[in-house]
């Protein structure tokens, strides 16, 4: 398992946990690099890890950023 | 751990993987009925399990058939 960085995020329903979920895929095709997700409902789990590097890279702590934007 | 109906699917690419995901989402929210999902890339995990009834029902094996004909 690689080094990665990883964030549990709750939403008021899966209408909104899905939307965040489009965004993060627009961005990921956008920098071709895809984030690891998995979720239920209203809850959404992201982990980035750059598989390629073994670990985090630029690429990763940018998608971070960005990511947090989007809630 | 509830007794669920589960499933991978890897498509061609994460573009592909996402519209498939969408689908689900649409069928979901029309269902009031979510799945666990989880996924990396071109690769998505399906899980189908009714949590108040503690198993597999109608809902579960219903949303398969269907989530069957979008691939």
């Amino acid at each position: 398992m690689n080094e990665g960085i990883e964030k549990d995020f709750t939403f008021m329903d899966f209408n909104q946990a899905f939307a965040f979920l489009t965004r993060i895929a627009m961005l990921s095709e956008k920098m071709n690099h895809h984030a690891e997700w998995s979720g239920v409902y209203n809850k959404v789990h992201i982990r980035l890890s750059t598989h390629d590097a073994g670990g985090v890279t630029e690429n990763d702590t940018s998608m971070a950023a960005s990511i947090e934007t989007f809630i």
